[in-house]
């Protein structure tokens, strides 16, 4: 097992959805550190009048092992009684809500009602779903992501799910972002972080409304943690999702290099795929470390050697050592 | 079949729930009338911050043929996922609501959210499911049943469904029905109704909270349309529900006679069933005309052969003639 300076080491894992969700996953699985994670808000929506927050609850139903692990989101064994309901009563429907995910969005729309903060809420119900991992959300208020197409401004699962990403993306804003206040959690647990992991998620939509709520890229710039970065592309393709489209379209290079890029007064290091080692000495220009590994995640398998490989071949700051090579 | 003096005579019917519905279904069977019906709001609730509204959602899934037949509640082919994941999220849940049902549920509540009134969700709903009669609410307004009992007032629904009808009643509110104003629709069909017809439905339950909104129990004694009752008791006991009880706790003879008392002020007619011939006598002293017949409802060719005989054997004000007697 690998060995850490640090006794039971902080790590906080910056995440979105699926893909980030496979990684919390493989660290949840670790032993010896404790991990946090701060999930995306900002492609929540309100669906026939509930609140829907599905990169948070992806999050949930992935460490909860519920997830419907053919499609990495949603649950296993679910219904679509409700939805189908919907429809006869005229209803769009193009946003695939389960029986059962649909009794978390009435929850959660109740407790919002009552007047619970968003983040009490998600973490009673990762909690009651049996999450062990403390899931943050970045902000209590609303922030929301708005994607410009040649259609105009369109909200992000309107371009995700209903348009299935085939518009080009012409400018992104996060609505909502400039008045948002960080939840002490979050910058408690960025200010108490040995280590801060980027999940190789969308760069674009999953990560950056996070960094745009003020004061918590400030955190994280500021933050006595290093900061290691996953490349969500490999060979310039993502595993899941429009992140190579959106970054090109926004004018960003879809690579490892173009992640690096993005992220390089974040990061102190990235891991990429081995598939990409021909871009290391470019990223390392940057002065970003660049460590080489399979970073793909097919099965419960890969997650858990990925993440041991991070903490045992790839974190090489202060506080940890290497000691041990992944198992 | 049986015909009219008037053309396509204006049948109005005063429902609740199950027993109401089943007349309804029976009615809506009939060529050459034109029914509308009037039903019960006041066991309405909020579920999980949804509003439920059972006994209309029992008219609207009988009429549409989609309830479950063997409970003569709920849709067929439901499903229990919502409600599972709601009870892993800590919420009581011993008010049953299926995911199809659910489905409904979000809709009429996120409607209501919209600005619509609760008619016209209603009516609404009723079409989207095939519901070919006008389904009127008695007014748009909050009408709620509280009921009394040696714990003190509680809801209808912790009455009906959570103590399956144990505590003793001591006295029934209908909270709001002094503030409520009728609907438009209720004081037209009302209006131009040839016949009111009385449901085997709660009279104290069910029909009261109709008859307690102002300007409602007016306009029906103020009516030209006869008004008939068909008892839901037979030999004492009604064929679901706490008719029986409640009518005893209150004080009223859990009887036909009880029933045909209750309504002495209101009505014309009553319909009671063979079994409880002796009491035609001391009904009829009442100043009520009093039929006999088989009312009880097991399957859907009861609820016709019931429908028929009521408009071919008991109706006997002008605008109707039995020319022949039911089929």
């Amino acid at each position: 097992m690998t060995q850490f300076k640090v006794n039971k080491p902080n790590i906080l894992l910056l995440a979105g959805g699926v893909g980030g969700a496979k990684l919390a996953e493989g660290l949840a699985a670790m032993e010896g550190i404790s991990l946090s994670i701060i999930g995306n808000i900002a492609d929540d929506e309100i669906f026939h009048g509930l609140w829907v927050s599905p990169d948070i609850d992806t999050l949930t139903y992935s460490l909860s092992g519920l997830v419907n692990r053919d499609q990495g989101w949603g649950l296993a064994d679910e219904g679509s009684k409700a939805l189908e309901m919907l429809k006869i009563l005229g209803n769009d429907t193009w946003m695939f809500l389960g029986d059962k995910d649909f009794g978390l969005h009435i929850h959660r729309s109740n407790r919002l009602r009552q007047g619970y903060s968003r983040s009490e809420i998600a973490s009673e119900i990762a909690q009651s779903l049996g999450v062990k991992v403390p899931l943050i959300l970045p902000t209590d208020d609303v922030v929301q992501t708005r994607l410009k197409t040649n259609e105009g401004w369109i909200l992000f699962q309107d371009y995700f799910v209903r348009q299935r990403c085939a518009p080009d993306v012409l400018d992104i804003r996060f609505e909502g972002a400039e008045q948002a206040k960080p939840t002490s959690q979050a910058l408690t647990a960025i200010e108490q972080a040995d280590l801060i992991i980027i999940a190789p998620s969308n760069p674009i939509l999953s990560i950056e409304p996070i960094l745009s709520i003020p004061g918590l890229k400030d955190a994280l710039q500021s933050s006595k943690a290093s900061i290691l970065a996953v490349s969500p592309l490999i060979a310039g393709k993502p595993f899941k999702g429009p992140a190579d489209k959106v970054m090109a379209s926004l004018g960003l290079e879809a690579s490892a290099i173009g992640v690096a890029n993005h992220y390089r007064d974040l990061i102190d290091q990235i891991v990429i795929d081995d598939q990409d080692c021909e871009a290391t000495a470019e990223i390392e220009d940057m002065g970003i470390a660049c460590g080489l590994d399979d970073i793909s995640m097919r099965d419960q398998a890969d997650k858990v050697r990925l993440a041991r490989s991070i903490l045992a071949n790839h974190v090489s700051f202060n506080g940890f050592v290497s000691s041990e090579a992944a198992q």
